[in-house]
């Protein structure tokens, strides 16, 4: 298909003349999703609060630093520990996941998270050398923003589709002793979409056998049951696959409501070994008498089972994937004949990843953006912003109604053809 | 008075055989207090918190790390921050003070707040030195416990019923850089009810130019409205002390609604320099995305100005003050006549500071332990829970009911007589 440079420019100047105002750009819930969970707001009462719950505490007051055991077991089932395990190997605690594995990388980092004096830092200092992760990618950038102010060195090791390239890793790791844990998404990664296989999850599982004690597995499980349809591959069990190697310390599993629930106002969590979580709560004493144990019951309340979990979710997929529908349809229409970009089409999580021609994608973000649609600045989903192809653009459908994002999908695809329109001549 | 050590014994055995499990430990709001905060758990609406609010944004959503704008405001009101400056010097987040302080203390200690490579860590390592916190003593326990895991060397400084020796502080200052902190109370201090004087808080509030750039004030006003009665002597405001002595970048003033509304369930904010706060927030854009904002309208809701917030402190004096009256009552019936303890009656605060002859602390909490009253552990209100008198006890009468109250010090004052008696007989 050849493309029309004046027509493209032409419909590139009717749209910045429209002064449109559209975002693309993060991962967040519509208000129709939000909408769901409204029973949150009134879904416990001062009899249920004051003490007349199965905890038979008074919610309203301090303590419990580790999370209510209610909210413990609800969080292991969703992770995969066995209900008898919840109370000694998942926390539950903050607003948000991202709290947590920032505290754990502080942790990890400065301190060491079971023992005293087994922070990385210090074997950076006793070698002149700097710590590094694994970083999967493209990724999720608020990880690699962590490993950024800790200036801790970070190292993309290519997505497959079904996870990261393992032999890459394993050999990054075995050569490098300074490389001491891995991002990962492991379900509708971000922003590929991507399950990591069985096979991976299993080799993941068991990297602390080759990398030592102080790895750690940062496994954000963000979109663990963020399907938009039945049917699509359970994710491996890599707790209990840890557990088989001999390597469950390595592994930090986190979870949330963010994506379920209120986007600011859930509740979180980890879970990882017995040792593991004793020292992490033992860190966080110092930090907090307790959780808002308010809040970890008023979700209790609102899905109190799994079944519950399930036809809630339902509902989110209901929102949520005419969306991505429409996404993979005007692409299709507008550049299926063409080769100026690939796109995933995937069955769960919030975002679609599109891979532009190399070089492209800063010019068709900067084309969007004049256009008045806002896209995720060029390079984030990469370690220290650099897409090394600068082709991938992440797009983000679920917060803006379908309308408005009919109409971005439509400047975006416009920016893309008159950005190689423009290039080629 | 002489003492019957027979009869102290018998009375002594009689409390044993009751079996009794009282707790005066922890300053935690009863729950009848609590109650006075029912309102929270059904304050917000959907139209509220889906946009029908000051802050024409979706309460529920991801989004604002700083706290929203009228959570700001109020804090600003409640600290002494200038209304105009509320957005700039104000930080809104988390459950509870404790958690902004840790943080703070972390960032100081290992990356520096304002600017990177400032943390105190690198000092200590460039000069083999350990750093070290002033801490006013008796203070708050979970102040030293945060120190005391990072390794920040802890100097006791004496309390003077005014705020701490400044003489002393500012000595030891001058003497030593690696000083970089001081813990402060300001208001009811934690445990000895002592409000600081005007003066001792305008030293405190030009630390900076003896210290230096990187000295940090902790001021934890934890017991800001606190009071049993009107008229009591208000605080000199610290940050314009501060900004006057060009030191408002030393001063991090930290408060919480953890005693004012829910304590497990409250906000809280941290308020200093527009530079610190600018640099806290982006510290905390790390870790955070936002914080749980809908339970920060909730407050708004509750509590909407000064007015609503001083009718419902006079709710918890009602409840506090005779709490409070009857611990000086009972105290003085059973040991007003010997010398057995001298103890405070504060006009605010959560805590009745206890100070019984030197060598008898740890005796009373054990006879108390074994009679079914628990008391803080001996010297747990001093830096590495070393009290160099083994004198003071820490009474918290908020939590236990009248009765139990009553019971708790009866046989709280029994052992005190029989610790006596049996040294001396």
């Amino acid at each position: 298909m050849s493309l029309d440079l004046k027509a493209l420019e032409q419909q590139h100047q009717t749209f910045i003349g429209a002064k449109l105002n559209l975002d693309l750009t993060r991962g967040k819930p519509s208000s129709k999703q939000l909408d769901l969970s409204n029973a949150l707001l009134t879904s416990i009462d001062v009899n249920v609060a004051s003490g007349n719950n199965p905890e038979g505490t008074d919610l309203r007051n301090y303590g419990g630093v580790s999370g209510l055991s209610t909210s413990k077991k609800w969080f292991a089932e969703l992770i995969g520990v066995p209900a008898t395990e919840a109370t000694d190997k998942v926390f539950v605690g903050s607003n948000s996941s991202l709290s947590l594995m920032h505290f754990c990388m502080w942790l990890a980092y400065y301190r060491g998270i079971r023992s005293a004096n087994t922070g990385w830092q210090q074997e950076a200092l006793a070698t002149g050398g700097s710590i590094k992760m694994l970083c999967p990618s493209p990724g999720y950038d608020r990880h690699f923003s962590i490993c950024e102010e800790l200036g801790i060195e970070m190292i993309p090791v290519p997505l497959t589709g079904a996870g990261p390239d393992m032999n890459i890793a394993k050999k990054l790791i075995s050569d490098d002793p300074l490389i001491k844990g891995i991002w990962c998404v492991p379900r509708f990664s971000n922003p590929t979409g991507e399950i990591y296989s069985d096979e991976v999850v299993n080799e993941i599982a068991q990297l602390g056998k080759i990398a030592g004690d102080n790895f750690l597995v940062f496994w954000d499980n963000a979109y663990a049951v963020h399907t938009f349809k039945d049917g699509v591959k359970e994710l491996a069990n890599i707790l209990t696959l840890a557990k088989v190697a001999d390597c469950e310390d390595s592994i930090l599993h986190f979870a949330s409501t963010s994506k379920i629930t209120f986007a600011g106002a859930g509740i979180a969590a980890v879970a990882s070994s017995k040792e593991n979580i004793q020292a992490f709560s033992k860190h966080f004493s110092f930090r907090s008498i307790g959780p808002d144990k308010v809040n970890q019951f008023r979700h209790m309340q609102l899905l109190p089972d799994k079944q519950a979990l399930v036809v809630h979710m339902q509902k989110h997929a209901e929102l949520l994937k005419p969306k991505f529908d429409r996404v993979d349809e005007v692409l299709n229409a507008q550049l299926g004949n063409n080769k100026l970009g690939t796109w995933t089409k995937p069955d769960g999580g919030y975002f679609v990843s599109f891979n532009a021609q190399p070089g492209q994608a800063k010019s068709i973000i900067a084309l969007a953006a004049e256009a008045g649609v806002k896209l995720t600045p060029a390079g984030s989903v990469f370690p220290y912003k650099n897409d090394p192809e600068d082709s991938n653009i992440r797009l983000a459908p679920s917060f803006p109604e379908m309308e408005e994002l009919e109409k971005a999908l439509q400047i975006f695809c416009n920016c893309v053809k008159l950005s190689a329109a423009r290039k080629t001549g």
